[in-house]
């Protein structure tokens, strides 16, 4: 296991006023204008491993993605075994992307893990050196929980429903989640926001990714035993890339499609 | 209008064998750890503006993310209307990462787009001075189509059920999306991505983001036009960070919970 490096580092910041201004003071566009173009889909990689600490270090950055809530309804499955990593590759259709790679991490929303959160931030709140504003635990022990129970087999879908309908036509209400398929939607966009993290940091360590949607996610769950509420976002291939890995120049459609200026 | 900067890095690539080797020797781990630590949430901003050149780059880099079958269902609205950007802020409760945000940017899935894309990549690949392999022009012409295709009013969602589940049986299979829900979903991931870029890129510029989820999706939508087939992801505020716009010490659980190894 790997120092975790973001627990270290915020320990520079707990428990004095010095967090209000973390990271202000950082400025380096080309870096990151840099990593981006760098970073590329690699569809094959050669056998040579990633070191055990990148690959933590990696996942560690992954981590610090912002989150909805700072709820963490995200997990990720580095797959060491050779023979699940052998069975979820061929779930993948044999793609090469998952057949070479060095490492597969199965990203993982779950969304069921949303309750046991809130206690768990409660319970960090009051281990703080800080004092937590009054809003805060309000927040975790009342508003969170109205907004996100949907109810068992999602009993309260209908009424979270009308009642948003209803209170809407007199003032801004907060539509979603009103159901586990909603809940599900939540937890998948915090988790992808991590897996952006996770295939930059392996860029910028010099190794390249590929993430791939395209397997049958029923055989992953079943094979890796993961439960059904928890939904597979992607499972992010990597390792060092071979001749032939890129499979074509980037493509991208003007930008004037996608900017739109209101 | 900004210069179009991926499209013109990637004119280095295109029609010769280059783009094989683009970005494999890009490697600065550090200044990516820099920038993740950097990135905060930021909940207030001092009034002064982003410059228009550097909203740009940052929403260019968003549009490199990586995202499924490069079909780029996104899109970004930044929002200039002083009475657009009120009203919306107004429709995300009012908070001050929304009120006192310089930029509000409105980050949409447009699963809708998913087919024209399909066109627009097999037109690209012919405008190409490389050429392209058959088997990327089968996948835009028959397989995503296959996939992706869900009918009206997801007339084919349980013919795609039984099918899948079927032919599950004996092969694995790619089991979503088979609703319009689920082609959601997949647009969502993806935009998700580019979000990801978008407030690191704001950050390596010295700037901030909050992304927010806390917003009436119903009003925005109403405020900002859009179709009902589109999915606002996140909307992200940005600007310069106020004093005490950071509102706690950055809290993550233990990477045990998270990072799991099978």
């Amino acid at each position: 296991m790997s120092k975790n490096v973001f627990t270290e580092m915020d320990g520079k910041f707990a428990g004095n006023e010095q967090f209000q201004n973390e990271g202000a003071d950082y400025f380096n566009p080309q870096a990151f204008i840099e990593l981006v173009y760098a970073r590329r889909s690699i569809r094959k990689f050669t056998d040579e491993k990633i070191p055990d600490h990148i690959v933590d270090e990696c996942l560690d950055l992954a981590l610090l993605a912002p989150n909805s809530s700072n709820l963490q309804t995200w997990e990720f499955y580095r797959l060491k075994s050779e023979q699940i990593k052998k069975d979820v590759a061929t779930a993948c259709f044999s793609q090469p992307a998952a057949t070479t790679a060095s490492e597969l991490i199965v990203c993982v929303a779950r969304p069921d893990h949303w309750r046991a959160h809130c206690k768990q931030m409660l319970a960090t709140f009051s281990s703080l050196p800080v004092e937590t504003p009054k809003s805060a635990i309000l927040y975790y022990s009342k508003l969170a929980p109205f907004v996100y129970t949907v109810g068992f087999f999602n009993v309260l879908t209908p009424f979270k429903w009308i009642f948003n309908t209803l209170v809407g036509f007199f003032r801004m209400v907060p539509r979603e989640p009103i159901s586990s398929f909603g809940l599900g939607v939540w937890s998948i966009k915090s988790c992808s926001l991590a897996c952006e993290n996770l295939m930059l940091a392996f860029r910028s360590q010099g190794y390249d990714t590929c993430p791939m949607e395209g397997y049958d996610s029923v055989k992953v769950k079943k094979i890796m035993g993961l439960p059904s509420k928890a939904h597979i976002v992607m499972i992010v291939g990597a390792g060092k890339r071979a001749e032939g890995g890129m499979y074509g120049p980037r493509i991208r459609f003007p930008r004037e499609q996608f900017i739109k200026t209101i």
